[in-house]
Order: C-alpha cells, then sequence, then structure tokens
C-alpha cells in the first residue's frame, strides 16, 4: 500500500471551509481590516476576496474549489476581481509579496501564552500577519518556521483551526474597540 | 403553492452543526462547564452529551440526526448516556426542567451591549442559560421572549450563528480565567 506524503495534512477541506466562514463573517472583515489566504501543502495559494459569500452548504464548497482549481479563479469568467483566485506559490514567496511587519504563528509547540496578550501585541503593528494550520494534524514545516517571529500555544489541548480563527479575530476587534463601535 | 409556516426558520442544518461543533470543541466544554440543547421549531429538544464528538463532515451529522429522529438516541443500542437523545418538548417545559438563575437571549430586536459586558453579568449567576437563535432569519418566538430575562444584540450587523456561539463561549471563558489556566 502507498501512502501520500505527509498524510496527515490532507484531506480535510471541511477545515478550511468553516476556518473561512469564520472569518470572512466577522465583523473584522466587514470593516476590510481582513485579508484570508489558504496555503496548500503543495504550495498553491488561494487569495480570498474579503467580499465573497462562501456556500454555507459544504458539498457546495467542494464543488466550488474544484471550479477554482479547474479554471484559476471563480467565478471562472468574471472580468472583475474573483472571489477566489488561485495561485502556484511557496509561502515564502507569498510573505514576500505581502511583507507583514510582524509574523506570529499558532501551533502546540509554541510557547505558551494567552490569545489576548499575543494579540494584543499584534494590534500595535502596522501589518501583522498569522500563520494556523489548517490540517487535521502535524505542524508547520520547518521552511515555515523561518517566516515566523514568534510562535505560541493558547490552550494546553490542540484546539480546532475554526475555533482558533474565531477567537482570534474577536480578540483583534476586541483590541481595536470594535465591538463597542459597532454597537 | 404551498409553504411550510415560519419557513424562515428551518432547512439549514448547517447552522447547528457549526454552532455544536464550536460548543463541543471549546475549553469550557472540555471543563465539563457546558450544556448544550437544540430546541427546533416542532418542539424537539435535542440533549447533547458533552463528551459527543460530532461528526466533522456534514454529510456525516445529517445521516446521525436522521438516525437520532428513526430511533430517539444516537447510537440507538448503546445502554450507556446516548450522544445526543431527542425528546418531544416545548423551550418552556425544558427552562421549567434546568431553572436557569438567568437567560440572556441574543438577537438583533434587543438592546445594544458588548458580549463582554453581557456575559461579565452572566459569570456572576449560578446557573446561566443563554438563548441563540439557530435559524437563518426571523426572531424568537413571543413564548420564547417571555422566558428571557434580558435581551441584547452584540453588533449592528447579524452576525452567524456559530460565530456568535463562538465569541459568546469565549468570553466566559475569559470571565472565569480560563484562557490562563488552561496554559
Amino acid at each position: 500500500m502507498k501512502t501520500l506524503a505527509q498524510a496527515e495534512k490532507r484531506g480535510r477541506p471541511d477545515i478550511v471551509h468553516f476556518a473561512m466562514l469564520e472569518a470572512l463573517g466577522s465583523p473584522l472583515n466587514k470593516e476590510k481590516l481582513l485579508q484570508f489566504y489558504v496555503h496548500t501543502l503543495n504550495d498553491y495559494v488561494i487569495r480570498v476576496n474579503p467580499e465573497t459569500r462562501l456556500p454555507r452548504n459544504y458539498n457546495r464548497f467542494v464543488s466550488l474549489v474544484e471550479q477554482l482549481f479547474e479554471f484559476g479563479k471563480v467565478p471562472p469568467k468574471s472580468s472583475e476581481t474573483p472571489l477566489l483566485a488561485l495561485r502556484q506559490q511557496t509561502l515564502t514567496h507569498l510573505m514576500t509579496e505581502i511583507q507583514p511587519s510582524y509574523t506570529l504563528g499558532l501551533s502546540r509547540l509554541g510557547k505558551p501564552a494567552t490569545l489576548e496578550a499575543s494579540v494584543s501585541r499584534l494590534a500595535t503593528e502596522k501589518k501583522p500577519a498569522v500563520f494556523l494550520g489548517g490540517f487535521p494534524s502535524g505542524h508547520f514545516s520547518e521552511a515555515t518556521y523561518k517566516l515566523v517571529n514568534e510562535v505560541v500555544h493558547i490552550d494546553r489541548e490542540t484546539l480546532e483551526t475554526w475555533t482558533v480563527t474565531s477567537r482570534l479575530i474577536y480578540e483583534f476587534e476586541r483590541a481595536l474597540s470594535l465591538p463597542e463601535k459597532r454597537l
């Protein structure tokens, strides 16, 4: 029997689906203060237009991603900014393009820190970026580790990616006093 | 053409699926400090065992719920506490059974308040309960309104149920200093 390399990091598009739903539906995103990217194991980067209204239904999400990999963008024929756009690109290359001022990684292997403390640091930065593992198990690759300034873990157990996405974004909103401002 | 009564409150089991995933995967639940119920439009109550590991896959979740409605519990033949258990029960009856000391409702029709302020009140209560609408649109029924002590809205736009579930639970954890304790 053959097994795909890094099998533990494959086969769970539902993780990305839920995490994207949490990100795109957040007040932070509605304020146009969030840019979400998906980097895949085989070095594709999906750019997510903040205005994308993602299908809630999982099967429709999978169809959309299939269409994305077939045509390189979704919707395939639009001349405007696509909702999702695909490029063959390493994470290192993407970061060179984005040029974040500070990059935080969240991983079980990092040092212990609350999300609140970690995010309060991020919120003082001009262009902060955060890496979250969107895979079922396994850790960041060595190449990924080289791209982050700091790696923290926020709970003694592994939390689901969508849960961390939601809390991270919420803490960031709190640091900007968005909850009060948006009442 | 006929339309089902209260059609706007039907047909989106994905909302409950995501919200349950956020609830069951939370540190608050891992600490056994959370009890999650689903009350349906036609007065069924699903009791969710905090130890339930819910299918991540939507299609498997739907199968599980179908099994639940066929057999009244899941797994159907276990003699131990089931993962999910179904009863025909109004929300009023459920609340009489649970006897919460304070009940908060989250709804667009409530008065504006941040989640942080609302939850800090809840955290002082012996047995607080929170109502979240798990339907695509529409509001709490009159009967439901009678069961809550206070109704608040936490953002000027409608947020997804799973997002509110996640933030609500996280704020409650913060009020208990769980993030620090669980590092």
